[in-house]
């Protein structure tokens, strides 16, 4: 059990943008201060996400609730947006068979499927609807804050549906929410809705152990200690402000090194591996929102993440990655071992030309192509590193979390950004509440009016 | 029917870094010679993807076939990676219910569902044929070359298991592959399997309106006249060299002024769409691969895709749009008619903070959450375009199809690199071979060894 990292070909002796031990020596006041802007943060206590010991017994709660309400369920729904959905896609994909969705009852054992509906688009909105049967089913309303538009919109709707199935709110739905704080709280007390708490001090996009992700964890079986376990033992590697002591500062250090230094600030994610795909959407979110920001001096600063995956974006973004401006760096997760690996089959009737793959497996063609693809990188002078990761489970899935986590935290110290606001989103939700007369909202009238129109000279 | 490119938004008037009226004319020669570059590939014969009537014998044949071919169907299992998966997966989501796959048989009413398997991880592979029963399935095998590595091993194994199964390669095999060369087309021939043709100068990317969508549409039932209309409509809109006649220019152009002048190279998709959520990773492996480049004069140049989907990514990447470095452009997609839009309801137990969705549809929101991000963006400075769509329909998918595959060539021109080709792909093919012993690449040998090595001391 280990994920490890690889840092190698983000250095001056792999790549020419790189830093030398000299560079790297010189870091040194940065990351000093930047561990301490993290140690800040953590005894104000904002940084939650870490303190999962703190958060056992609702975790407790959460799974002996899971234990009986899984029982007789065909369907868990997640009603939620950004940090209240990506992260329950990511486990669903990494620690279930592919297209769980799609597999009978018999196939899931009578484990529920589980879907997530993180938009307002009425064709998936009702497509759900017709999918599921609401009588097996138990919808999670996840919103912090309790007033998400997307969310609750979509709340109200199954309410409705519920109210018109003859249906109780406490049998079918589920809160997941502040302790005490917003609408569902008021609702839950009220109605005797089952409720868990994403603590004061855990922000969305860095709340995926959580009861956010672990309500849905727990309800699909999932193993939410080995999560947890991974986690902390990840945290508890990454305390040092040396860098070979620190695997998220290292990883967070020369992100901001490479944006800053050479201009390398498109941040591609690339795991070989299915069971990883969706890390890359929770990544974007995280590294995205946390890190792109306008600073105290009026600089807009910050990385732009990129998703992808391995072998498959060989096909598809690879040869921008390769040949394309120097403005990236590539970080492969790497997957060592594929219990369920599978030989290439070589009978009589294959082609001559596909010899080659006879022998081998499809485990050792998809690790093949990873090195291959952090070669030819190499060789064209393009940094990247690996994570290198010992197999896909609970406890490596709940490692990466808490490794990006707290890398996040610390490329925001070197940034000198605030990681765990998003100010720039609230202009477009006003003017949303304005368009939807929203009494408080009416303000943005002068705004929105002062907006530079369409030109219809200009609608092609 | 319509598709509208509404380009307000990138213009001085909208944006400070916007092009003026004296710039957009000072662009002039630059796109005539777009435009000729654009003819003079067009009369070489290497833009087949464009030559829609040429394939009219070849479609009728796809459609004759399939109507057989479908009844019994339970699954249609698509092996491809790339421009033979994209397309394909962009079709599924575009024009058949949310969660296809994972809807019952008669939720389906008897249509089989769309599996594209586009890796060689195998957890998916093995948990795709535990998924399937191949005797009620049908496998396409896509590949042009006949020889794409992850594609071949694919078929390699799906061979075996119906072998070992006793079901004829005839029943449950079709391949889409070049009308000539290629492992596929031999064996083809040899065993009477169905092949279809991907013609010459129809590239991965530009295919998915050849047999490689066709088929598979074909196959679900779906509208493939309709895509063929719409891309043939959009196409004949777009000849002249004149921005405002022709959108596709217009999108190049302004895309790639946006880049050269202002260095907003990082060029986002993001429909407000469920149904048009897959047209974004097509997008980004048309626009990345055609246009990620080594110029002949040495420069490394092209845009950066990023796919994101409203109003989901307003609450992940939004953030960074908003905040981060002035290096984006965001183009919009905006369905103008939901035919199966919902009322939010507001029952008598709603919180009363959210009476403002009171009256309100879930496709109002969508559309006001649209407009919102639009204008906080516009507010910002931030250039942006929207395409506004009628409905999501084949008619209107085909159209935006053709749309972003005319705008690749026009933005080909303007950046001066070939469109079609993707030479930074290859050395991370020939190092795969060489691993695996391939007995023509093992002159990489050199190549390898020369590599920076990973150094123990910086894997943490």
């Amino acid at each position: 059990m280990a994920i490890r990292l690889d840092v190698s070909g983000m250095l001056r002796q792999a790549v020419p943008t790189g830093p030398d031990a000299a560079a790297l020596d010189a870091l040194a006041p940065q990351l000093v201060a930047a561990v301490a802007s993290f140690e800040s943060r953590r005894s104000a206590g904002v940084l939650g996400f870490r303190e999962l010991e703190a958060q056992a017994a609702e975790r407790a709660r959460v799974l002996d609730w899971a234990a009986s309400a899984r029982r007789g369920l065909d369907d868990v729904i997640v009603l939620g947006i950004g940090g209240s959905a990506l992260g329950a896609v990511c486990l669903r994909t990494a620690l279930l068979p592919r297209d769980w969705n799609a597999r009978s009852s018999e196939q899931r054992e009578g484990r529920p499927r589980l879907h997530v509906l993180d938009n307002v688009d009425p064709r998936s909105v009702a497509g759900l609807l017709d999918l599921v049967d609401l009588a097996r089913s138990r919808v999670l309303v996840v919103s912090k804050s309790g007033s998400t538009a997307e969310t609750m919109a979509q709340y109200l709707l199954v309410r409705d549906r519920l109210a018109k199935a003859g249906l109780t709110a406490r049998e079918h739905l589920a809160f997941i929410t502040d302790p005490e704080k917003g609408a569902l709280r008021k609702l839950a007390a009220a109605e005797g809705i089952p409720t868990f708490d994403v603590p004061a001090n855990v922000g969305g996009r860095f709340s995926v152990l959580s009861p956010v992700g672990t309500v849905p964890a727990a309800l699909l079986g999932l193993d939410v200690q080995g999560l947890v376990d991974g986690a902390i033992a990840m945290r508890d590697r990454c305390t040092s402000s040396a860098l070979r002591e620190n695997p998220a500062l290292a990883y967070a250090a020369l992100q901001w090194h490479a944006n800053e230094s050479a201009g390398q600030g498109a941040h591609v994610l690339m795991p070989y591996s299915d069971a990883l795909r969706d890390l890359g959407p929770w990544f974007v979110q995280l590294w995205a929102e946390s890190l792109g920001k306008r600073r105290a001096d009026g600089q807009h600063v910050g990385p732009t993440p990129i998703a992808a995956v391995g072998a498959t974006d060989q096909h598809a973004q690879v040869q921008l990655f390769m040949e394309g401006p120097r403005d990236k760096t590539v970080t492969f997760v790497d997957v060592e071992s594929h219990p369920d690996d599978l030989p290439i089959p070589h009978g009589d009737g294959a082609p001559a030309d596909l010899a080659y793959l006879r022998g081998h497996t499809f485990g050792e063609l998809l690790r093949a192509e990873c090195r291959a693809t952090a070669a030819a990188l190499a060789r064209g002078g393009r940094p990247t590193m690996t994570l290198r990761v010992s197999q896909v489970d609970a406890w490596h899935v709940g490692g990466l979390f808490m490794f990006f986590e707290l890398a996040t935290i610390y490329a925001a110290g070197l940034y000198g950004i605030d990681p765990l606001d998003q100010p720039g989103v609230e202009l477009g939700k006003q003017l949303t509440y304005y368009q939807f007369g929203h009494p408080e909202w009416q303000g943005m009238r002068e705004v929105w009016e002062a907006l530079p129109a369409s030109d219809p000279n200009w609608v092609l």
